[in-house]
Formats: C-alpha cells, structure tokens, sequence
C-alpha cells in the first residue's frame, strides 16, 4: 500500500513539510504496512516557497522594503530547474511583518514584491510564481509595480503616493519604465482565494477590515481600485474589475494581470502541478492531508480542498488531520473526504495544542495508521 | 460484521449507557457496516446500578443515613432475576453527596449502605451485589454493620463513636444482634481497586488524602483500621488485613468480608459476568469500549482493562474512545487496545468538553467508523 503525506500548513504552528515528516513518524510506528511518498503542499499562502524549493532548489537573500518602507531582509526560492523563481508575497509585504497597530492599507505598499521579482529577473529566472496569501496591502499592485519601473501619476504629474490611499489620485500611467526583463519572463500567480477584485466579495469589502482599515476606509480603497484599474481599461484595454481572483492580496493579481500580462491560478492547483502530483497520485491508495483548522472556508478552495479535487481524478481516499475540526465536518465528508480526524488527545488551550503541534499530530497519525490497520485486518476477515 | 459498544462511565460527565447510545449513533450514521451490540459496562464504581438493572430490572427508592448522618434519598436496584440486588456505596456513602469542605474520613460513616443492604433483604433478594467507588469513608465498614445490627464496644461496653476515628477504641464486637436475614443471602463486592486494606497502598494512605484525611488524620485512620481487624483475626479467626481488595471504600470491602463472609471480587469482571458478556463476545468481531480519561491508572484494572482480558480470550481486537488520551497511550497499545481515540474536536476547555460529551463522542464515533470503513475498502483492494 503506498500512501501520499501531504498536508496543508498548520497555519502558526508547523510548516506543511514538517507537519508531513511528523505524520510519517507516526504512521511508521502505527503498525500500518505502506510506503510513504511525503508530499507536503501549500495553496500560495503559507510555506509556498519551501515547498515548490523542495530539497533540490534554492533560497536566496535580498533586503527589500517592508510595507511601511522599513528596510527587511527577504527571501525567494528558486525551483531546481534554476528557470522558476518563487515569491511569497508575505515575506515582503505580508500582514506578519506589522504591529497590530501598524496595520492601515491605506498606507501599506506592495513595492518589497516588486523588488523580489526584478531580483528574480537578474538571476536568469524565465518563470516567476508569486505566491499570495497574508498579504498587509490594499494597493492593487501598484507598489510591486513601481519597484518595476511603472510610474503611477497624478493630475499634476508626480507620483501618486504609496499605499491603498494613494490611488484615488491617480491620472496616468506610465510603463515606459518597466524592468526590459519583465519581456521575457512569464508571471503566475499562485492564488489563494477566488475574490474578485471589487464588489462586496472584493479586495477591499472583504480582507481591507483585516489589514486594519476602517468602514470609511474600506469605501476609499474600493474607489481607488476601481479608479485604478477603471483607467488600465480604458488606456491599455485590459478589464479585469470583475474576474475571479483580482482580489487576492488586495489587488496585486489584478496588478500584474492588468499590467504584467500575469495568469491567475489556483495555488493549490499550480503547486500540485509543480510537484508532479498527478504521477504521484496516480501510484498512491491513500492520501493523507492536513489542515490547521478545518471549517467552512476551507471548502472554498485551500489546499486539502483542492487536493481532493486531485484525488479524484484517480479515485483515491483521502483523509485528513486537523488541529480544530470546525462544525463543517459532515460538510467535508459530503465533499468527498473520507474522514477528518482532529488531532487534541486532551480538553487543552489552543495555545498549549500549537506550542505541541508536532508531537500531538505525529500521535494522532499513529492512532489514524492504527485504525486504518485495524480496518484493513477486519476487512480480510 | 458485528461489533460490541461496550463503554465505561464518562465519568462525571456521561453515563456509560448514555455513552452507548451516543457512540451506536455515531457508528450508524458513519457507513461502516455492521450490526451493533450495546452493552454498556461498570468496574463497581459510577453507573454499576444502571447498567446491571439494565431495561429489565427495576430500581426501588428509600431513606437512608448520608455519611454524615442526615437523611437523604438512596437508591438500589433488583435485577430482572428479581433475586439479586445491586448496591451501589457511592448513592448512601459517597464523597459527591458531600461539600468539599465537610470531608472528613474521622467521621463520615458507611450507615446509609447498611440500610440499602437491609432494604434489599427485606425485598427477598438472595445475593446483593455491593459496588463500591466514590466512597466518603474510612470506618472498615463498621457503619455498615452496625446498621445491620453489629455493634462494636469501647472497654466501657459503649458503641464506638460513628466514622473512621471511633476505631481506635474498639475493644468488643458484638454480632448477635445483626439481620437474621444475611444467613440466606450471599454479598459480592464489586471492587474497582486491588488495594489492600492496610500499608503503604492501603485505604487509609492512598484514598484517605483524597477524602479529606491529612496527615496525622492517615496514621490514625491506619491504627484504627489495623486494631479492628486484629481484633476480627482474634476473636472470629478471620485474617483479612493483607488480601488483595480489603482496601476498597475504606476498608468497607474488609469489613463485609470478615464479618458477612462476602467474596471481593474485580468490578468489572463480575459486571461482564452479569451482563453476559462471554457469549456475547463469542459472537463479535470488534469491541469499541470508551472512558472519560485513559492513564496510568486505567492500566491498574478499570473498566476498559477488564473488558480488554475479557476479549482477548476471543482473539478480539478493542478499540477506545476518550474525553482524554494522557501520556500512556503507548503503554494501553502495548497491553493489547489496537487504538484509543480521543474525542475532543478541537482545543477546548474541559468544561465544554465534559458539557458537550455525548455530541462529541457521537462525532468521534462517526469518525471511528469512517476510518475503519476507509481500512477494510484498503484491505480489500
């Protein structure tokens, strides 16, 4: 029996690649006869990078400017064909690198993203997957942009300022700039929502409150979307307002859509694609994912969802492992799962259950090996 | 398929029958397929009343003493046999019909199990099964006794004052007066420890602490208990001080035994006895058993342990379910469960864990069952 180990992030508390390694531990010492295939997976948010690096790929440093313009050291992988860079835009411009306090899209800026990008242009990479998720920002890319060479002006000329409260102002745009190297390489865009960049499911009525702006706020960023991307339609042709996953990270899709002729994916999608996970499906009789919590939104397209979706092409069970079990359980088995196991041995903090994430989830994998066993034994019987 | 839903007592937060029922629902609505034999289990502690009287007993109400004298409403139960009564120690003599600050073993007495003994004599029950655990008490059964009309003299020829501390005095015991009813009726205890009556693990060390014995509190219970029963070995010729259960409910178990003859045997072996259980396993091919926290000392002989010994005689794998799985998981894998499975869905506090008992051990079981369904469809490919 051959089973995939491929877990989501257990978001703040264990990475996807060591929520995988933990599982085998528990599944080797559960008694279940398999082989493991450890296939740790992401849906553009969190442990993008690492897991599209892999072992064979490589992680380089750079300072970039954080999204109140405070120099940070960053990173970006390339994959091991050396051809594909990978830019988490977190890690430059992501909600982790501000006080609560700090937090004001108004303000924030997309130009770290932009930095790591034409980065990645001068190390010779032709593909750029730029994963989104926790993103601080409601500037509809127009910061990453910049850092490119794009020049967004106002009706006197001078660029607008930075951040989601700027783009109200803005004129005119001028491409003239861009990076020359931007011509040969191709942008995707690894999405982890559908949003679409305006409206009441959009960039600013949904993820704005979170990234710390307020209901007037929210109204001001909405225009000023809409204002933008209202010009790239009119000037370069190009409408994206309406279409599904422009608001991801608060309209930098739609950024480098409209401007950079990027393609939005599913992250999920592009990951299990990037790590081959059709062949690797194909061999498998199990799956077994992970989730830090499952609930409702997972459903709408994170990683285990989307995994499922794989699965069953090749008509495989997969069961998952999840930190909190939401009250969309039965939902998730009418999806297709075969089961979702939560992982707490004891009534504890969810502090105390993340602090133990590791050892609590490699326990649980042994009880789920165990119960599989068990099965497979009254099965044969 | 047929698989035995026997659990013990949630304790304090589900009954064991109620455990059943709400694990058979969890299973029914899971997709395994299989037929399902509730037989809700006891160790002589919490539910042994109600899971022996069953559906076809009956259970009869008096006044009793409390174990501190004030009168309250108890309750045993008649078998369907309508010869065999069940009392449980706990309804007349146990710490929960006690305010924490009114603990004290030097006076708290075993009177109310005399009487609920006498009241079960006077029904025509032959054999009365006395289940002990939860007891208040450290009096060596003399209060039991002298309500069935023993009476136990200081050097003055004066009743010994009531609970654990009027031991010390005793000089004289006198069991011409006691039911002449108790010749025609043969007494078991259930005992859910192995505790001697005396020593280091004797009743008045290790249980007396825990209901409100201090220190110098211990050495006097010890002493007292040490002298009746020397004083039983020397008059009557009944040594019982050092045998394995002597120690249950405060030396309650030594006490019938040395002046009603009664036999002590494992709780838990003498209820899956009662309920018939051999020929119910015969016929199984799995046991789900459950208990509200699995440690070390579920391992010392409880309920889940017992009925483990029990299935093994049929090669029959028993699995389990948990409010709380603590550190010796491995320990209950290496004795022979193929799994414990703990059922909180999330972290949560243990308040809201013991409220929302029988919703999430319904799930948990749902779970169980799709993990097994998942392993018998492997096993068959």
């Amino acid at each position: 029996m051959r089973v995939v180990v491929a877990p989501n992030s257990f978001k703040g508390a264990l990475s996807s690649p060591l929520a995988a390694e933990a599982i085998a531990r528990g599944l080797n010492r559960s008694g279940l006869e398999c082989e493991l295939d450890l296939m740790p997976i992401a849906d553009g948010g969190d442990d993008t990078m690492e897991v599209l690096v892999g072992r064979h790929g490589r992680v380089v440093e750079t300072e970039v400017y954080d999204p109140l313009g405070r120099p940070i050291t960053a990173q970006f992988g390339i994959l091991a064909d050396g051809r594909t860079a990978v830019v988490e835009m977190a890690r430059a411009s992501g909600l982790k690198l501000l006080e609560a306090d700090e937090r004001d899209p108004l303000k924030t800026t997309t130009y770290g993203v932009g930095q790591l990008i034409a980065e990645a242009i001068k190390t010779g990479c032709r593909r750029i997957i730029v994963g989104v998720g926790g993103s601080a920002t409601v500037d509809g890319g127009v910061g990453c942009l910049s850092a490119l060479g794009a020049r967004f002006l106002d009706r006197d000329g001078r660029r607008i300022p930075p951040g989601g409260g700027g783009l109200e102002q803005v004129e005119q745009i001028d491409l003239a700039g861009l990076d020359p190297g931007l011509k040969a390489v191709a942008i995707e865009v690894a999405c982890d929502v559908t949003n679409p960049l305006l409206g009441p499911d959009g960039a600013a009525a949904v993820f704005g409150p979170q990234k710390g702006a307020g209901p007037g706020d929210v109204a001001r960023l909405e225009a000023g979307l809409d204002r933008l991307f209202g010009l790239a339609a009119e000037r370069l042709g190009v409408e994206v307002r309406r279409e599904p996953r422009t608001g991801a990270a608060g309209g930098l899709a739609a950024g480098l859509k409209a401007f950079l002729g990027a393609r939005l994916l599913s992250g999920v999608e592009l990951v299990l694609d990037q790590l081959g996970a059709d062949a690797r499906l194909a061999r498998a009789d199990l799956v077994i994912t992970g989730e830090g919590r499952i609930d409702a939104q997972t459903l709408g397209g994170k990683g285990p969802m989307g995994l499922l979706d794989r699965a069953k092409r090749y008509d495989l069970p997969v069961v998952g492992l999840a930190g909190s079990v939401g009250p969309g359980e039965e939902r998730l088995i009418e999806a297709g799962f075969s089961a979702w196991l939560p992982i707490c041995p004891e009534p504890m903090a969810l502090e105390e259950a993340m602090a133990a994430a590791e050892s609590i989830l490699e326990a649980a994998a042994a009880r789920l090996g165990r119960l599989l066993e068990l099965g497979r034994g009254l099965g044969r019987a």
